[in-house]
């Protein structure tokens, strides 16, 4: 029998354990051994929690408990969650995370740390979709060309309502924090972190690159708003958060936005708050992976797969990023911000008067930027003014800010002008 | 060094030794080991094949060298390919193989034979989507509810273009061909054994059941016409060949079969060569994995992350169908063809004359099937003549097959009743 701690015991702790019952069969068949959740630890034991185990709030009962094979950590957060994970491989003991914030920022000292112990993280990203799995093994022959991924069911949930049924970003919002698909403050997931966090680990599997999420461009979907979601209608687009990370030569480019994606693409298809990830590879060409990204049962059973595979490999140690040689591959180096290169959609509203599209036009052709469709409409309630819309075709990212600080400063434009990237 | 030798060297086996080559750096740091194809074996010397390794006619050339460690079967075929492998086995060598006519007929016996040697089949199925690490390794939490899958490019080809551009089945099945889509005699595709040959082994994976293609229920695509498209997008269905297992307490069903599928689901949305997979675990609830089932390099990445997990693995055999103690686990039986439930449709050719409807109203009243949904529409050309189509509650197939029987009996039915399955 394994014995596992259970590292906080809350939505998705309470699925492990209790999936770990109900399917212990199956689960022993395809572990070779039961596996059993000898204890957790919570912080606040008066809570009631829907599981038959004992339950501590002391950690140190699980550290230094020799017979405990594999904690699983579930805690949450970054620093505090880094020493307790720290702490029980040096006692020895096979790690099992959901944790991407500690991931994103600890994901190589945790690699050091482990020696010969395995760390599974199956559930960090994309919940139940095992994604990392994938990445790590089912596409090993591969270079990774690129990763495009709906990685924050929030996020999608929100686009989706605003697309189908025309409503504006803060009434859905609103809705989705009623639903619990936002949280009270939603900043993590609408402001694009929580997708950085899971894009930062993949990128890992695919690039062996140790990038922090200050180093990569993060942008949120709080701007978008029903002109844009007419523009997207008008020219075959839909409007999705993407995660995104790319391979030219010996750079790679990462970040998330949101994006302006042709409907005829697949990942355009994927609605509401599922999760899917679009993976391009030099050999295999696109594979795509949909599911659900969140909920205790899917998390858990991302974590289980972790605890059974540690278990069938007798605790042996799997490359932490896929790299059983965790060697310098290429000379891979993560594309500065400014030389990001794309088609690009603007939003300006204007006054209303002749010669202000002369005067757009003009700033994008000084640098050098070529336009590829265009939409004005007048706004309601206000007969001297106008949206424009329009969307560029590729160029690079310091060329689009450049432009839209001199239209900023145009006197015929009223307000910041909003920008969103087009999918190649 | 890992020596590897490739028993025949077509279109697959040519990528597996070029990609080998050319990402020879990536797949080292990920496999820990240089792999390398020493030796391919070939029927015919004297054909041009586009790679740069020793080519032989003498497959014992192979079998009998010690040096060798892994053997990838790429011939094809059932028993020839076989006794190769089995050859192979016995002279301690793991396996990767991309043959799923021979895991269809011969899985179990090869789990028998490989005793602590592991053998990859990846590439069996779905080509480059890593689907059998998915299941076998992923979702090993579950219990399997569902395995959905459109597993044939051809069909899917076939069945996209049947309705996004008006064709009937033959002109498209002729543009396939020469497109090189369809064999020259498509049977083994367009008929459904290649998507059951798939199914087979799937389901071996989760649900251990060793059936052979024989004890299934296989239906092609050769009798849809336009009248079913018509009908489908009529009432916001597209028309798919899936192959589907479902599990309902101790029996699960397996079977192949066009399906009418809502456009709302995301393997309805699937189009052309590419295949997709939805997997419904009873933890994670649907995930879903899609990307090219067929080609070369598509394939050959499958068969290479195979070679890099046994050498990342030290060859140490991992269970062939994930179940580390390949016990019964439940008594899961074959459903009986006659006791499987679905909704269906129905095409029927009627003499234009009153009372008809009530004809056929009446038989299905009376085997207790009822109707959902109704078409008619005069036949072209044929002034007597009409087509009706319907739509059906769910049923058993012992029912629907009684009352097509009765209906065809009818004097006013013109032709044989044509039946497609309905996707709850």
């Amino acid at each position: 029998m394994i014995k596992v701690a259970i590292i906080g015991v809350g939505t998705v702790g309470q699925s492990v354990i209790n999936i770990l019952q109900k399917n212990s069969k199956i689960i022993k068949a395809r572990a070779g051994k039961e596996i059993k959740v000898v204890k957790g630890v919570v912080k606040n034991l008066t809570k009631k929690r829907n599981v038959n185990i004992e339950l501590t709030d002391n950690i140190d009962e699980v550290l230094n408990d020799k017979s405990i094979d594999i904690v699983v950590e579930l805690m949450g957060g970054v620093e505090e969650s880094f020493v307790v994970v720290k702490k029980a491989l040096e006692n020895n003991k096979a790690i099992v995370t959901a944790n991407k914030a500690l991931l994103a920022y600890h994901r190589y000292d945790l690699q050091k740390l482990a020696n010969d112990l395995p760390i599974g993280y199956e559930a960090s990203v994309a919940g139940g979709i095992p994604i990392i799995n994938a990445l790590k093994v089912g596409l090993s022959a591969n270079h990774i060309v690129a990763i495009k991924g709906i990685m924050n069911g929030t996020c999608n949930y929100i686009l989706t309502k605003m697309m189908n049924e025309n409503v504006e970003y803060k009434d859905v919002l609103k809705e989705a924090q009623e639903l619990g698909y936002a949280e009270a403050d939603p900043t993590f997931d609408v402001g694009g972190f929580d997708a950085a966090h899971k894009l930062l680990i993949l990128s890992s599997i695919a690039y062996g690159i140790d990038a922090k999420p200050e180093d990569i461009l993060i942008e949120g979907i709080e701007d978008i708003n029903q002109d844009d979601i007419e523009f997207a209608k008008e020219f075959g687009y839909s409007i999705k958060l993407l995660a995104i990370a790319k391979k030219y030569d010996n750079v790679v480019e990462q970040r998330v936005h949101p994006v302006l994606i042709k409907n005829t693409k697949m990942i355009a298809k994927v609605d509401g708050v599922m999760n899917s990830i679009s993976i391009i590879g030099d050999c295999v060409g696109e594979t795509m992976y949909y599911g659900p990204g969140a909920g205790g049962d899917a998390t858990a059973s991302a974590v289980i797969s972790d605890l059974v595979a540690i278990v069938r490999a007798g605790r042996r140690k799997s490359p932490m990023f896929g790299f059983k040689n965790p060697v310098k591959l290429t000379d891979l180096k993560l594309v500065n911000k400014d030389e990001i290169e794309s088609a690009y959609y603007l939003r300006m509203k204007t006054i209303d008067k002749p010669g202000v599209l002369a005067k757009i036009a003009t700033i994008l052709g000084n640098n050098n930027i070529s336009i590829d469709a265009f939409l004005q409409k007048p706004i309601l309630h206000d007969k001297q003014g106008a949206t424009l819309l329009c969307s560029t075709h590729i160029c690079k990212e310091k060329q689009i800010i450049a432009a839209i600080k001199e239209i900023e400063n145009l006197q015929v434009i009223k307000d910041k002008v909003s920008m969103i990237r087009i999918d190649d």
